[in-house]
């Protein structure tokens, strides 16, 4: 904490900024360690300010252990937002312009009555957050530990006659009892045609002999995320279902291979998507090859082609390649690794592959 | 979707506009019956535009038959977003400012160069979709059906010795076999003295004898939503509790009784909250009476103090009367009603009371 908000008031400064008003809520619980689903935070060199209304403030009071200076909001949060501002004595403000709804910045300048400079700014802590401290490695190894021991609990679970809801459930169920506050998102399982949908969410549709069934999954432990996916091959596999998952098992060694501190996060993206192309299916990998993974599901840094990030030792992240044909079915291999001194570690290696 | 449309274009021509760019996604699947997790839709007199990316743009493409112009962004969404403001001719484009980041607007701002008038409205489909269609209603009813049966389902469950965790494990289990998507929200269980907290997300704190739990679920089917809390007590129930289960459910008595078309809604949550007032617990009534459900889970009306909503027949919301005693417990009771001709249906009255 203390570590983190030094660091903090520090990239304050580089951008000429005496406050940040944090609307999102992973940046929040990133600088306080509180979790909740409806809070604003103004932070400046002179201390923290959290914002709830009276649902939330009796327990953010008890978490918060005085670390911010409590305001239990009855009636406009933004203008007790501006109020603070003011109070504090703020002439440069920013906030996060992709976290802050257009009508709520309005409200806020409205009543900042131009006396203080409400600055946008992008990315600050999302910065700070994409090298992971030891705690923060802690438990997303716990979170990657539960959903490795889900993954091999729903095996045996997942044959013909099973709904794809019903994998869905007994993974929801199998999570919570390991410790897991829930999933870290909507967990995909797509079978058979519905494997050639990227974000398939499941339905009713039975597993069928033959089928392809993709699991992309992965759980919150105490606000931090995992994100795996794994394939499963129910009977026979196809000859062209045998190249594809070879072809996608290659160009993610391609680019694990490639990924050290100092790389670019976009030869990442191009070791592998280069290496489907190569075999013909450029067209047919719909996506970038990973993202960060921490408090937010998706988070900094971006692996893709556009991405302009440098590889930096601590970082965590997905490498997913894929091939997804239209009306026959898709692959998908994912894994998350972290990146060490001199290369990566694959954080979920051992995980049934 | 026909009718839903010819409202909607009425209501455009009302605001003055002769188009919207929609980015909430749950206006978005009112106006399309897609939904998806990253897209845009922009309407006018014209027809519909959908933009969405390589991951999802197969799945639209099926779904939505036809109904809009779909277009694949590779690139960026705002950039694509004003292209079509421009090649459509339009010339007074409306936002909805409450569900588009400042960053967003910034950038369809800069494309259109100063040749739209960009315009922010607030509400006008949340106003549309306040009265539900039979069709909605009907998906609605399903929603709380399946809460019903998971709720005769935990009853036997929730015993001392159980975790928190445990019980939400088993109810995420049980809704998907009934045929729901998931829960609508992150399940509350708050027992004993965590129930004072309004929104306690489960734990592992085990149950005990003697102890309150709260219970507040819901389910997604088919995007339509259902919330619900019931109480539970194990073993004796202190004389305090007693009182406080009495007090509470009476005075959801007293705003159901008052719930008819032409009403204010905040006339209904005045009945509650006096009613809690004047026995001395009006300060440990923490939040508002209630919220329209729907595509999500809190949307228009809200039944508040401050609410100017009146009420109109199809409206459907919650009524969750409450009081919460720090460090000792919480209670609170929660039905959806919807509202008839005459008066109004309790929803989900018949649910283990």
């Amino acid at each position: 904490m203390r570590r983190t908000n030094r660091e903090f008031i520090k990239e304050l400064k580089a951008n000429g900024l005496d406050g940040l008003i944090v609307s999102s809520l992973a940046n929040i619980s990133y600088l306080t360690k509180v979790f909740n689903s409806d809070a604003y935070l103004l932070v400046s060199l002179k201390g923290l300010t959290y914002f709830t209304d009276s649902r939330y403030s009796e327990e953010a009071r008890i978490k918060l252990k005085g670390a911010a200076n409590l305001k239990n909001i009855d009636g406009s949060v933004f203008k007790s937002i501006a109020r603070a501002c003011l109070d504090l004595g703020l002439k440069k403000v920013g906030f996060e312009e992709r976290h802050l709804p257009y009508a709520e910045y309005k409200k806020i300048k409205e009543y900042l009555k131009a006396r203080v400079y409400l600055i946008p700014t992008i990315g600050i802590l999302e910065g700070m957050r994409m090298v992971k401290g030891p705690q923060e490695l802690a438990k997303i190894r716990k979170a990657l530990k539960i959903t490795a021991l889900a993954i091999e609990f729903i095996k045996d679970f997942i044959r013909p006659g099973v709904r794809e809801l019903e994998i869905a459930a007994e993974l929801e169920r199998f999570i919570r009892y390991q410790g897991a506050a829930g999933s870290a998102f909507n967990i995909i399982v797509a079978s058979g045609v519905n494997s050639a949908f990227p974000h398939h969410l499941p339905t009713s549709r039975k597993i069928t002999d033959n089928d392809i069934v993709i699991l992309d999954a992965g759980v919150d432990y105490l606000g931090y995320k995992s994100d795996l996916t794994r394939v499963f091959f129910l009977g026979k596999i196809n000859n062209l279902a045998r190249r594809i998952y070879a072809l996608v098992r290659n160009a993610q060694a391609m680019a694990i291979k490639k990924i050290k501190p100092g790389e670019k996060a976009s030869v990442i993206d191009a070791a592998s998507r280069r290496y489907i192309a190569n075999y013909g299916y450029g067209n047919y990998f719909l996506h970038s090859l990973g993202h960060g993974v921490g408090l937010d599901i998706h988070e900094a840094p971006s692996i893709s082609d556009k991405s302009e990030e440098i590889l930096k030792e601590g970082m965590v992240f997905t490498v997913e390649p894929a091939v997804y044909l239209p009306g026959k079915f898709g692959l998908r291999v994912e894994d998350m690794v972290l990146v060490t001194k001199n290369g990566c570690e694959v954080l979920s290696g051992l995980i049934n592959k």
